[in-house]
């Protein structure tokens, strides 16, 4: 507002904005969430609260922000896909990106406190999120980038399964355990935890081995339809017809084809 | 971690690193903080608890990042300095400003609940905050950066408490007190205040007038010998040998020269 | 590859990769070249001589830098489209417009003092090209780049017909001439055209109504082939079998859509 | 000036402003000029002919582009220092470089022609110039830049001529005389000079050691009243008093410091 003299200071601002008719992700990532969740004892591997914490502000971010058509999330970290034709603060990259690190940052303390009253925040240990924008040209990206993600969320959760079965049950040292681990493969893996803790990977919660998605669903959407004449002008005309969405969670597999080809409307 | 056939969609990435050698300013402002102030019943024209979350969000956010040296705010927003040779997250530009979006964000509301513990905060309106970083040369332009703040906190202030006496002392509608500072000087409005409410705007508390700034002070730094001598090499001499430091808390000019002249080592 | 004490400086550098899978289209542009058409005192409103300068730098541009497969030109600009897979210089933007800008620089003298050797250049008024780069992330959008340059020919081409024939037929000053055509419509152009000159627009030289375009044609392309089977995977099928190349020069209209639905592999 | 449906294609296009108050550095590099030399013919390891062509280049470039206040070159590549001030093109970056690039390509074809008519350029093999933007924000890695460049000059000529005598005197292959190198310091290859060729390194021409500096000197700075009184303000005012400038030609040493205490106003 302030006309003044030194308003010249202005000059040296530098803006991205993220190009047009592309899919916008944006992932935001816990910081320093190793040392987070042994400050505040999470559970291992996998501490429920903390990943409702999590879920439950995803979902808040996915309320409050319409462009967000699809979440997917796992251990500390959340991705976004925007739609391709979101005009989200101009597209502007650090009104984006900063508004989703604070945004998920806020309702993290939030649900924190709720869900998680018996552990106070330390002002020492506040919980707080980095967040990065990736730009993709085309379908085939984003579903790749969506599908390393939950491949990576299924690495990390066999090893560490595996891993925290040898410390806690095993009575290895984590560094034992470690060492132990090296080197093996999914397979063997697999082995260790049905042979030594008579653990059934596959008997897991899905929460646990496939992460978190939450999906915008128009949930009247005549797919039937839709298949009969995929093309673009027809899913356009389907999506404006139904109009109702509604936020749904799922722990599903989104690495094979179908969840995509049965929800064409995510990619639009 | 996974080093699946889909990882190649992080060569979509981009990263932009700030200029090297150049003075960072990063500043986070609050993301809808009319209606925020609004639903939360703020005192008018200023409300103190809230400048004080404010403040203390941001001395923690400093006692964090030993690269901040200064940090200037007023009302909803906060503008730190950071080290001319600041390596912090290789000065990634997304990691530093979502980092510093992130932190204040939860500071605040840690601090809102300890403050403010009268109102409650709610999930549909949550404290949230953007930011951006601005790269600066030249001492002069960083300067002129502080001062251009601390101008618009002036002007700022001085219209705010002119309209909300008006509103709240003097029955107008929001509307009414709008159009009567329209075109108004800063003359006119020290007028209105004095004859219509009997307020001398000097006598009114520092903190509204000129805001507030932290500074982490070489406390035994001997400026009289870096003026009997003020090149560089001395300046980076005389701070080698006073390594220790503190926080100050201001609610000083910071648009005098003397200011800057007697804390060379702020801009070093 | 000097390894020395300096060599540091390089981190000042700063590098822009072009968004994968996106389609690249390099826009090179005269550089004054209004003052360059009146020092060699080109024809108006169509210097034949110079357009064919152009042509062949154009084209010659294309035999050297594969990635290219289609270019349109006209006055004194040339946009080049490169494949979406193009990986020259890594996509480096800084490498790929100033070798654009310096290539065309490069041919235009010297087809120039082939084409042209009665007008010696002069080292007061070199011909020279800038260049920038933009990436579009759909067929669409390329296609209505191209579109728009081609629009553009036309209305400038109408304007200085019509212009040229005012001041060199009508003995018009320029500014009388302006001054006539503020305000009028295409139509009234070609009304001017035909009644006081007569000259119908329409059989003018079509290089100078639809500018220049050069493919790269997979000459033996079995089109009917693919508007069986209309798929991506038919179409990188049947690239792969028809790998002859030739490039193509055309005065055509690439408005209308089966310019592009008869050559599919322009934008593959 | 085309307002067509097709406009909005604009909306994709990205630019860059360099950083006020910042040098600029804009180097040009010559593209494949080991291939371009050998298909010309150059004498080695310095072909006279083919510098003069690179420094009049350079030169008329510095002419016809005030804000160019110093160049430096050797071999296929020449450095441009713009004043700090430079508003040309708004310092919009790809304005800036491929400028550079196509003038540069432009007079060095111009020169070629007129300096070197024995070797008349073929189309195949035209000189083409690729070009970078640096802006560095101190004086002091503005200096260590050139430092850096004239290094790299040494270097590479003292290697370059030990490589062609010991090819063309000694009689060694290209592959011989490279293994002899491996692993050789600078006094050895001076050894190698003096004592299998007898030539002493010192005596060789000094734009060959030193490469080629051009200056927009201010032809009457009164350095000595500078010196009395070395501030800003003094220099600010002793340069508006001195307007006469003139370019200058050297190949002197500019890693000694009085190269640039001399000429306090190129880094102004």
């Amino acid at each position: 507002m302030a006309n003044s003299r030194f308003e010249y200071v202005r000059t040296f601002e530098r803006e991205n904005i993220l190009l047009p008719q592309t899919h916008i992700v944006i992932r935001v990532d816990g910081r320093g969430f190793h040392k987070f969740s042994d400050f505040y004892e999470f559970e291992k591997p996998n501490d429920e609260i903390a990943l409702n914490v999590m879920n439950e502000s995803a979902k808040q971010l996915m309320k409050t922000i319409p462009d967000i058509i699809m979440a997917y999330g796992d251990s500390d970290e959340y991705s976004f896909l925007l739609r391709k034709d979101c005009q989200l603060f101009d597209r502007r990259e650090f009104k984006l990106i900063t508004t989703f690190s604070s945004s998920f940052s806020a309702n993290y303390q939030y649900y924190w406190n709720k869900l998680n009253s018996s552990k106070p925040l330390n002002i020492e240990r506040l919980p707080t999120f980095d967040a990065r924008a990736i730009v993709y040209p085309n379908d085939l990206n984003v579903i790749d980038y969506f599908k390393w993600r939950q491949v990576d969320c299924h690495i990390n959760n066999l090893y560490n399964t595996t891993f925290w079965n040898l410390v806690i049950k095993g009575n290895m040292t984590t560094k034992e355990a470690e060492n132990k681990l090296i080197g093996t493969l999914s397979s063997d893996k697999n082995e260790i935890l049905f042979k030594e803790f008579g653990i059934n990977y596959n008997d897991l919660p899905e929460m646990y081995k496939k992460g978190t998605i939450f999906l915008r669903e128009y949930i009247d959407f005549p797919i039937s339809k839709y298949k009969e004449q995929p093309t673009n002008e027809c899913l356009i005309r389907l999506i404006k017809r139904s109009k109702k969405t509604e936020i749904k969670q799922y722990h599903c597999d989104l690495i094979k084809d179908s969840f995509w080809s049965d929800r064409p409307y995510l990619l639009q």
